[in-house]
């Protein structure tokens, strides 16, 4: 009745506005009306999204990217940095969206000489075709000028401390310690921009056609054990902390014991890898979770994510998929770059006295043996990774020496005879990864020569069936996170030989990189509380967890990828932190503001905080 | 070339998924056009967002929410949580999206017994019509039920501490310490998932329509003199911490900087004000800012923001604006609630010895007359606020008594003479404020007894004109931040009377809650140092963000929307708990976790720190 009143009431401003009023979003009358809640009707009106000019709101008339030959004639306004003047009368002016040259007369131009480069100014004129001699093809406004009638400085410039070039960036520290100038570069605005785009692609990928729901999960939580270094947030409570998240991981599973059963989150994480070098202190994860799915679920629906919003090309899908054993027997990683054909050959079964032994492995990579001799410098890695994994490494010219006549005779017939070739003989996983690092080396050094065709494609693997547990220092610890479940088929394997049992975990890589990682969980209260004492997890650290599963947890699964190495990928980025806006640098610091900062003693009192030196 | 290749190779694909390739979105080949950055032509394909059903990627085949008499017949797969079981024979299945009844025959019914509430099943069965006189009006899926075929446990609950029903809520603190039970209730679905909506229609409308691009800036930063508490994080270097941000503003200010003009983020924020009640330790705010625009631009897009994504009708735009010195001497406050009339008169005229007084104001708040005598609770609290206050208030049964006949008279001419009045006679913004109190007390009694119309609607406000400074404790503090623009036309007043400079701030109100508040920024580095001189602010502790306004700052100015409170207005939630998935309650503790915890020696070590008792 109030909603009708009020829909009367507006029917005048209804044409003028867009039409936000919807039946069911009045919680009242909805609530009235039925227990169930669909607020799926409530989306956005599209004729609200008829995109706008990127100028509205601001007194520029148009973006310094966007005049072109139809816009002869017409009188605008454009605010920019000064980019370049020549001769006192050519002024290049740019903004994020462009360049684009105007012209001065003589009034004008006195004004114009002795204004330092990256000043602000605003233009106004009329815009002209260029003569034909003076086009600038490289240029998208190359065209058209801009013949200024007024010129007005907004903000003049100090001496910048660097000039804006694409050839000869400065040096990353100080691109980073003055990055509110960096940012204006054409690189740092494509990748931005696109980081924006694609994130925002994902959102309207997984709300707009697959209902997910994005929840923002608090970051100031209790530890998690088992896992990542978290940073520590003192309180006011004497000696009591929060930690920040290393994931949304609990969350979501609490979410789906929650009945909100399509969640995702563009979610802020947080790792105290100071220590490690290109590791920065925060990042971005999309992080999703479904309940009543399954592996292949989960997997389908990542597939889609990707194909839809990544911006370069990917192969048909479904995506390959590979296990942990396939990828490490046959690459060497549990990461593989599948770019290039490089790849094993198990030659086991030709040492016939260690055919059944377990821990022993026999490898074969064979490579085009045009390359010759390896280089002093690669026979010195690789004695450094045989020290590391403790394997032994056979190189293409010592196999006959090493193996004998026959032996490598055998050997050249299972690996080719046209081909040199690397064995790898030792321990279990330790020949797979030590002949993994070589695989890559051998790569680069063969490309570079011509002799291997890296494909300049992105190519997205699956790798699934990794094992549950790993051997740690104390016992065993989680491949993946404490809530993984264990592959059904090796459920009975659980108490007799945990390390052999393989769990619903699966990674997603594009050419050599993990850029997701994600698995089914477990929602069964007793199975959880068992791989927690296999892990010596003490349960009452997770008792809340626990009691999420216990009161009605249905099966569920997801993912988490990392945005960071994703959108740089997209961008073909040297760093991820050519993809954040304000990336941390080295241990953590800011080159920017500094931080991290002495705190005062004030604070020192009010978080009951002494420093130990 | 190699695009055109992948191009070719890929074409039987396209047909089959999503066209995702875009000629400028391969970077190498982009930036060889063109020094330009325009990704904007990067956008989702609209194939890809083909509604699906919210059961993809899932073994159900539909919602408990969603079926209805045309899927007679129908075999469908349903999944979730055991509402309610009656006479063995019906069962009451629950998820995210609504209810339905199944129903069971004799063989399947022995193992619904004994089944616990909230445990959770999977159902396969055919879609009945009920019989008519079965039909259940008040239940969406009330004209059908399930006949079940098979009913497997995916998961056995134990006994829950509370159930879920409509009426009888639990105790918040039982219902927050269980939330992933809570969440299950119809009303944490819709606030959620309204929400997600909501927030999902804001980044449509600024992104596809404004052009808007999202950066997410760090939460780990140095601290920001001059505004709330902030958390401190410390790291392993000796004496070290991070601040927490309190809001993006430096860093959105510097995005301003490096030409990212148009610039928004969904983000997380940070204030330890775990000692306040009601205050979430963190929070998330819409935040937004522009370059070369004014207090014009920045409210007209938050208005039209606000109209296409607020799910409640909202008045014709413009919305209102108010100076804050009208605010103040009409309604005793810088958020007026503008859902009902009450509404101060000035009278100081009246006073002819104190009429040019600075330091008097005198003021009158009319009423409904039929209210008669306040009750004996309201004085004690008009007591009270006068003691705050310092200001006089008279009844107006006391009028006459107080102010002598003639001014009585005078007084109720301008009060009109059907009306009962109440006065605040004080100095400065104190009767203001006092008075202002009084009338949301009066309102709230008035309203009770029929005596006002409070409308049911949102009554939004803009009050602008802010004061630039406020007294504080020792010497000025900043009304906003210090980074707020003073009013142009009270420039010369910074030097000679700085309490009178009025700033570039504005804040927008909906009935009586302060949503979100901004400014137009200094942008001009001489202008920030001098007020940074006046509020006593190290220019040494903001060197980084006085080089980004040195080295070629646009004017720009901007906005923080608090997402919590407003999606609390849109969902009538009593508290912003209700539309937070995982709140923390009182003293910032979290009553899921317990957070926050003790922390291990080990970490303090690496942390470098030591508890003072």
């Amino acid at each position: 009745m109030v909603l009708n009143a009020i829909l009367k009431r507006l029917s005048s401003k209804i044409n003028k506005y867009v039409i936000i009023i919807h039946n069911n979003t009045n919680k009242t009358c909805f609530r009235r009306l039925s227990r169930n809640v669909d607020v799926s009707k409530y989306k956005i009106n599209q004729k609200v999204l008829q995109p706008m000019k990127c100028s509205s709101f601001t007194y520029r008339t148009h973006n310094c990217g966007e005049l072109r030959p139809e816009h002869e004639a017409q009188k605008v306004t454009l605010c920019g940095w000064v980019q370049y003047i020549r001769l006192s009368k050519f002024l290049l002016l740019r903004d994020g969206y462009g360049l684009i040259q105007c012209t001065v007369n003589g009034d004008i131009s006195s004004n114009l000489s002795g204004l330092p480069l990256e000043s602000v100014v605003m233009v106004e004129g009329t815009v002209a075709l260029r003569p034909k001699d003076m086009i600038n093809p490289n240029m998208p406004t190359g065209e058209v000028e801009v013949v200024i009638d007024k010129i007005i400085v907004l903000n003049e410039s100090d001496p910048v401390p660097f000039n804006l070039r694409d050839y000869q960036k400065p040096k990353e520290q100080l691109r980073l310690q003055h990055r509110y100038i960096d940012l204006r570069s054409s690189e740092m605005q494509h990748n931005l921009r696109l980081r924006s785009n694609m994130l925002h692609n994902m959102r309207r990928f997984l709300v707009e056609k697959y209902n997910f729901v994005e929840v923002e999960t608090p970051t100031l939580f209790c530890r998690t054990p088992g896992g990542a270094r978290e940073f520590v947030v003192p309180t006011h409570h004497v000696g009591l902390f929060y930690s920040l998240v290393q994931s949304p991981q609990q969350f979501k599973q609490m979410l789906m014991s929650g009945a909100m059963d399509r969640y995702f989150q563009i979610a802020r994480c947080y790792r105290d890898e100071t220590t490690r070098p290109d590791r920065q202190p925060e990042f971005t994860q999309l992080d999703v979770e479904l309940s009543f799915t399954n592996r292949t679920g989960v997997l389908t629906m990542v597939e889609e994510l990707l194909y839809a919003t990544f911006p370069k090309p990917l192969p048909m899908l479904p995506f390959k998929r590979m296990t942990y054993k396939e990828a490490l027997q046959q690459y060497g990683s549990d990461k593989p770059n599948l770019t290039h054909n490089l790849k094993f050959i198990n030659i086991q079964h030709l040492f016939v006295e260690k055919q059944n032994d377990p821990n022993f492995c026999a490898l074969l990579l064979p490579y085009p043996s045009e390359l010759g001799k390896l280089p002093a410098k690669y026979k010195e890695q690789i004695r450094e990774l045989t020290k590391k994994y403790n394997t032994k490494i056979i190189l293409n010219e010592n196999i006959t020496k090493a193996m004998g006549i026959d032996m490598a005779d055998k050997i050249k017939n299972v690996g080719g005879s046209t081909n040199a070739m690397i064995i790898s003989l030792g321990s279990d996983e330790n020949a797979c990864f030590c002949l993994g690092e070589i695989r890559e080396m051998l790569a680069k050094l063969l490309s570079s020569k011509g002799l291997l065709t890296v494909e300049d494609t992105i190519q997205p693997l699956w790798v699934i069936d990794f094992p549950l547990f790993l051997k740690g220092e104390n016992g065993l610890q989680t491949c993946h996170h404490p809530f993984t479940s264990p592959h059904p088929d090796d459920l009975h394997l659980l108490d007799t030989d945990p390390l052999k049992v393989r769990s619903l975990a699966y990674d997603i890589v594009l050419n050599g990189n993990e850029i997701g990682g994600g698995s089914i969980r477990i929602h069964n209260v007793e199975l959880q509380k068992k791989v927690m004492k296999i892990l010596d997890i003490d349960p009452e650290s997770l008792k809340h967890f626990l009691n999420a599963l216990r009161f009605g947890c249905p099966p569920h699964g997801g993912i988490a990828l990392g945005l960071d190495r994703l959108v740089g990928l997209a961008c073909n980025a040297e760093s991820i932190r050519d993809v954040i806006a304000f990336p941390k640098s080295h241990g953590g610091r800011d080159p920017l503001s500094g931080a991290p900062n002495l705190i005062s003693d004030d604070e020192k009192r009010y978080y009951h905080l002494s420093i130990e030196e």
